[in-house]
């Protein structure tokens, strides 16, 4: 008899872990349960597709319900999984009972937190993630005047930007000083927001959230902030993602400080045969150690395959991860690999910073635009520990994932300042910004 | 008194030199002698003004000659030398006579090969080099109908694209049976090829030169080739590029296989107190360990931000090459690091391939672009030795210059099998076609 694996959740993590299973063991049985309508679309491109960059939400479906079919994994569609029994090795399904499992596959997802203030219960609050209900929300964003983004998160940042780009009067609302906090540094963001500013985005920062406010249709009609009432009719809601961990603390599967699921190197959670992925578990940062939650796609697709593999009986570790980062935001892409300096000393990591103010081909190549690239290192070892970057666009995305594995190799800052780089005037300038941001680094070094 | 460092050659060799003598001593005194009436222009973009992607010569100017002025840099203009004697620390310079130094820094760099046939003295013979030269040269364009380039070089490639978007009859002739081949590989350049015949040029693979055939006014009106006579009214000289050695070998310095001069880590030649930077010399490669010549413009800065240094009295080492390469050519980019398959099966490396087919942003975002990208490792170790790409232009560049660190720093396929990459749908897709690539290889790696 096949060996059977439950999966929960249907998101990259879940339909990660499925074709994990049948990649080690075709004959596997693979039983994949989800609360929604669809499966393996891609909710990132949500924001894009209210922002009118891409034209229809179709676009975002991954795969066909038929492909799921043709690789053997049986998906429940809108199915809700109500408890789990480690001991007796059963999941509970509404309509469907009791089902046992031989190896379980945890991809629950998140939720965005709870704003905690009056008003949570009114009409006209999107909280992004369901596509068909995106599609729904997508109407409504086309009869408002007035929106209220609720947090500078990444989805708060590309919410601000696609309801900016529909001409609707956007506000954004955040307690910190500037966006996204809690990665990015204060620099790095100053020309997105001067963007935004020029985008007519209304920004208020250092602004708590008090109260959302309804009309006599129990609709929102304003949020009452520490900076006054903001009169609006929709309220797009993008604070920080929780982890989804209900049915995993019910079972007594042991969750972190995040309170996400705490995993092993094999994704392995606490209970036996139990395996998690993506949103739903916490993962410690490389460097520091630090448990982190709330990650990418990329990240809970690579966790799901190396659960799957494991789950379906094979042996693949993922490692902890250094977390390259990447949006465009405004009229900018914005980027980096692990801290930034507010990180770092937010949680006590001495560090030396080196700042490039580049270009992305020759300056005088049509098309060459700003990269202001910084890299954070150890004043001892001068091993690189963190990178932040803000630009035109070109290469942002490369240089993340070339500067996160610079720091899982323990590159130094004389390793980025002494390395070649291609010099052609249409693709890449003389001087690579890594380049000089380490040149600068060794310099600030000298002087730390 | 001030050290007295003497360079010879304005390329990114000899101002790169410059430069780092005074980084390390602002004291020394730093003359430098160039033949022509410029210094520091990027020649690199000559094929984009031809082409029209760039709107004027005067916009390749880097620095004007204020800036060396300023910097205390003692440049002498339109000016020989004529001999070096390393025993009594002279040069000879035209019009000045013997000249003493403490140091020297040899930055002659490079001739194009003499095509070896036949009517090399004739009008029409266009050998890409000097900017004002440039100048007259993009007046025969805009009168030429009918225009050959001779040999499939980086040079030629760019060459080749700028001539056909001007509208010229453009053909391309080269010995090998495709382009690039000293470089790239076959399957790589296949899109490359396709594009170029898409406007309409030309290609003559397989096909020897054997002679510039001259009109009664002693000015090119065809070649004569192992496949027939073409007319043509222009012919580019692209032939592979060849140390100018001449000042060197007379002196006695050493000279590797590849005619270039021999430096040490430190930009040292064979002879006291004398460096050497840029196509002048050769470099050993990373891996294979032979002798490298003809690199990029960056290469030659950064050898002469070495060799400067170390002629100043500072100690600074350059470290054996990986070369990262990439090139716009037809409507693609291309590049790659290390070797490629042509060139590893030539010298005899034995390796794996992997190879991804992938997109540079995700699948429904308007401006996605295919890129293949292949990875070469050794059969046992799994350690990368080389890289190639042929893409839509997103992130070319930054993926070469990872690649070459990658092979640096010994990473193998199972390390970039496992890297971290930003998803963000306008930038990266959901997985990077370096991680596909990897992946491939090791599944390759065990079958072999």
């Amino acid at each position: 008899m096949p060996r059977k694996t439950v999966i929960i959740g249907g998101g990259p993590g879940g339909t990660g872990a499925a074709g994990g299973v049948k990649a080690v063991d075709p004959s596997a049985e693979v039983v994949l349960y989800t609360q929604f309508e669809d499966i393996a679309y891609s909710p990132c491109g949500i924001p894009y597709v209210h922002g009118g960059e891409i034209d229809s939400f179709d676009r975002l479906i991954l795969a066909g319900k038929q492909a799921y079919v043709d690789a053997g994994i049986d998906v429940h569609y809108e199915t809700t999984v109500t408890a789990i029994d480690t001991a007796r090795k059963t999941v509970t399904v509404k309509g469907e009972g009791e089902v046992s499992y031989d190896s379980l596959v945890i991809g629950t997802g998140f939720a965005y937190a709870d704003p905690g203030v009056p008003g949570t219960d009114l009409g006209g609050l999107y909280y992004v993630k369901n596509i068909r209900a995106a599609a729904e929300w997508d109407k409504v964003i086309a009869n408002s005047k007035r929106a209220v983004v609720v947090e500078a998160s990444p989805l708060g940042l590309e919410m601000v930007t696609a309801l900016a780009h529909r001409g609707i009067e956007t506000h954004l609302i955040d307690p910190n000083p500037y966006a996204l906090a809690a990665m990015a540094d204060p620099d790095i963001m100053a020309p997105v927001e001067e963007s935004w500013r020029e985008l007519g985005v209304h920004l208020h920062f250092n602004t708590t959230l008090e109260a959302f406010l309804g009309d006599a249709d129990g609709k929102v009609r304003a949020v009452r902030t520490s900076s006054g009432e903001i009169p609006v009719d929709l309220a797009v809601v993008a604070t920080h993602k929780t982890p989804n961990n209900a049915l995993a603390a019910a079972a007594g599967i042991k969750l972190g400080s995040t309170g996400g699921i705490v995993v092993d190197e094999h994704m392995k959670t606490s209970a036996p045969d139990v395996w998690a992925a993506g949103d739903a578990c916490e993962i410690p940062h490389g460097l520091a150690g630090t448990p982190l939650q709330g990650l990418t796609g990329s990240h809970a697709y690579a966790q799901g395959k190396a659960a799957g593999q494991n789950a379906g009986g094979g042996d693949k570790t993922y490692k902890t991860v250094f977390v390259p980062w990447g949006t465009p935001a405004g009229k900018w892409v914005i980027g980096g690999a692990s801290f930034g300096e507010a990180t770092a000393t937010a949680i006590g990591i001495p560090y030396v910073v080196g700042v490039a103010e580049g270009i992305s081909r020759s300056r005088y190549y049509s098309g060459v635009k700003k990269v202001k690239l910084k890299i954070l290192a150890d004043p001892k070892s001068h091993k690189v520990i963190g990178a932040q970057m803000v630009g035109g666009g070109d290469g942002i995305k490369e240089r993340a994932d070339f500067l996160a594995q610079a720091i899982r190799f323990g590159m130094t800052l004389e390793d980025l300042a002494t390395m070649e780089n291609v010099f052609a005037p249409a693709i890449g300038a003389l001087t690579e910004p890594i380049v000089v941001a380490a040149n600068n680094g060794l310099v600030a070094a000298k002087k730390a």
